[in-house]
């Protein structure tokens, strides 16, 4: 792909994520995200064929950023199961503070396509969700948890249950107690 | 109200929520709940004045037989913590294995209401979570479990996570690991 068509599709993808994030997956239209791009309709077209594909697209470009800042994650953590797990949700909340936050954009994509099981956004959200769990696992790896996958089975379990209830219940008291039952288990 | 007009509302609720939950809350239109309750536009707009209004009631209707449900399956359960958790979970995986199953309804609906946070449809979801997780530490708490209130929380986690991440994923595997998880933190 050419260098320019290579950054007006990035510039698209990115622009597209934030407007899906923000105002919901469905209900954001290709005008507003041509728009927002300061493209043409027809020129989002040249990129992307359908909507369903754009939104697959967007998802899987913001996966690769989500699974870098779940790595930094990581490594920002002590050298413990214990303070893996106190770091994860330590950054969890401090991600849910945010003004603009609005839950997990790959849960709430799959949610909204809950009616459309071989939608390709879905299997971005499976997708993402386990390159997370397996990053989880081996950070616990490193840090001689007994049974890591089990541990980070469960850790993914908390947290999609703890981001769920925080934002339906708009209660940080969610992630308090997924980290207790984590600490728990270890 | 009289009992034909009650009677229509229920009608039009019953038959909204199942449309919402095979379709999508924002995706299904008020002419096709119109349509499926054999009423006109006119006679809709009559019992419920914007389809915010209708997705609302559709939501607290459902919340009541969700709840008569919950108590169900928390009687049906063997007289122990032990017992209770692994009869939550068996009720979920048959939940689960209904082939019109797409997760949780109220889980669903304030996600793709992510970005309206003062919808009333955000209210029903964040109450109706709550009659269940009561619900599920007064049984706890009638078993015997040590911490009821401190249990139920985690189960509250530990279904909420394990449902999404069966959806997403499309693996009963899930309900494995929130078991197990609740099982080691009675």
């Amino acid at each position: 792909m050419p260098r320019d068509r290579n950054e007006t599709r990035r510039r698209i993808l990115a622009g597209a994520y934030a407007l899906f994030y923000a105002e919901g997956f469905q209900r954001v239209s290709l005008d507003a995200i041509a728009s927002r791009a300061g493209l043409t309709k027809r020129t989002l077209y040249n990129h992307f064929e359908t909507k369903d594909a754009l939104v697959a697209a967007a998802l899987a470009e913001h996966a690769s950023l989500a699974a870098d800042l779940t790595r930094v994650w990581c490594e920002g953590a002590a050298q413990s199961p214990e303070g893996l797990v106190r770091h994860l949700f330590t950054e969890l909340r401090a991600w849910a503070s945010k003004p603009d936050w609005r839950g997990s954009g790959f849960t709430r994509a799959a949610m909204e396509l809950a009616w459309a099981p071989g939608h390709p956004a879905r299997a971005a959200a499976s997708d993402h969700k386990t390159v997370v769990e397996r990053a989880i696992a081996r950070a616990l790896e490193r840090r001689g948890a007994c049974d890591p996958a089990r541990c980070a089975a469960a850790l993914a379990v908390l947290i999609e249950g703890a981001n769920a209830l925080r934002m339906i219940h708009g209660d940080d008291a969610w992630y308090d107690v997924a980290e207790a039952a984590a600490l728990d288990l270890l």
